[in-house]
């Protein structure tokens, strides 16, 4: 069931009419309204090939790279089928995502687009952007092969979702530079994986048949259970793989 | 100067025209090309009042919380003041940027949308992004007070730009935990400070008078000589700081 314009109306609790800014009173102050003219939200979802936009996505990451290249695979293919409203997006600000969002290292920009177009096509997005993510932790990647290319990439897995983790493996196991050209040609190509990945899962979304078969790893239920809701410390909420970054938690950390 | 359609066409090397996704030559394969039917890029700045716009997030932040907050401060409120093209966005899209993505305590939210919203409307973008994260991690944040609460809200550096240590050392420095109602209210103010500044930032470029204050820490300078562009093992790009997850490098790295 999607989300209507009168229902993001009510939800918000303002009048229905106006595409403006508008105050009402909520948690004692007032709350603002979303004001687009797009139509109803989500944006609807037809099934897509995903080898089709893959291919996309590794082609657009030579114009913006990782964050552009997975939302023109998904949302770029379908304003090419569709036409409106897809096409009125601005493809380009995407960009935004390049390297862990303006080279920042964070967020890996294939799972920012990824998620993105995943917000915008889904009325219960958190389950497929869990699995994604989940997936993209533990899959050896890249896997994708350039048709016209014989160019062997060698694979790594990230056990992370941040860019300067995945990367900074791919480099120690394959020996070869961030700056490299094979490092952009594996993102180029790592970026094609997530698309096709996300179009399955969108895929599976629309038939009803959407299982999510990748689970929180048994070491962070063990961080969870001290450091997540309900806990005694209670002080993150942890989906992301941890250990990653908390590799030495140090002599005051009781011993696990 | 702005890019317009053109340019972005020439850019990509196809014939101008039809708006769908098309294959040139590049890298010896195919690129695809922007496929939005938008007008030209970036989509036109003016100036908006700082103040505003933070009320605006701290507001919208009670709907879709920290992306859609800072996103909504800006874009929607040029939709609320120009209409097309801001209006013809899917705002509500931006909400999946809470939490750090999905949830997930990546990058912060709110960062994730003032980054979005910057590239949006900049020519050049990245020196106002590179700005705003390195404000944001050194920065002792919330300041923002509503005007109808007389609630206090401790604030806290966050020393990165992760949803995670920016929660985590915000419940370190309070002793609250992060599912309370005072961490919700933290980051509700906290995504008005980033969109105050964001306008800030953006209305300084519009002037001309953008001056970047906030170097790169002189202890991940250290970091880079080893590992950035260029250097011995150059295995990341490191603009984020490095210390609040390389807290403990171990005995297996070198004395520094």
């Amino acid at each position: 069931m999607k989300t209507t314009r009168r229902e993001i109306i009510q939800m918000l609790g303002v009048a229905a009419g106006t595409a403006v800014i508008s105050p009402v009173i909520s948690r004692g102050v007032s709350v603002a309204k979303e004001p687009s003219h797009a139509v109803d939200f989500p944006w609807p979802y037809s099934r897509l090939d995903p080898d089709v936009s893959a291919d996309i996505s590794y082609k657009g990451y030579e114009v913006g790279r990782c964050m552009y290249g997975t939302f023109l695979g998904i949302i770029g293919k379908l304003a090419e089928e569709k036409g409106a409203p897809y096409n009125t997006f601005p493809f380009l600000m995407m960009k935004y995502g390049k390297g862990g969002v303006a080279d920042w290292t964070t967020l890996c920009g294939a799972l920012n687009g990824a998620a993105a177009a995943i917000y915008l096509v889904s009325n219960k997005p958190e389950p497929i952007a869990d699995e994604l993510f989940g997936w993209y932790q533990i899959e050896k990647l890249p896997v994708y092969q350039p048709k016209d290319s014989k160019l062997e990439i060698l694979s790594s897995v990230s056990r992370s979702t941040l860019c300067h983790v995945s990367i900074s493996r791919w480099c120690k196991v394959t020996n070869l530079k961030t700056f490299s050209k094979e490092r952009e040609e594996r993102c180029a190509r790592l970026t094609a994986d997530v698309t096709k990945k996300t179009v399955e899962l969108l895929n599976q979304q629309l038939a009803g048949t959407f299982e999510p078969v990748f689970p929180i790893p048994e070491h962070v239920k063990q961080c969870r259970a001290c450091h997540d809701k309900g806990s005694t410390i209670e002080n993150t909420r942890a989906k992301i793989d941890c250990s990653p970054c908390h590799f030495n938690l140090g002599t005051a950390h009781k011993k696990i």
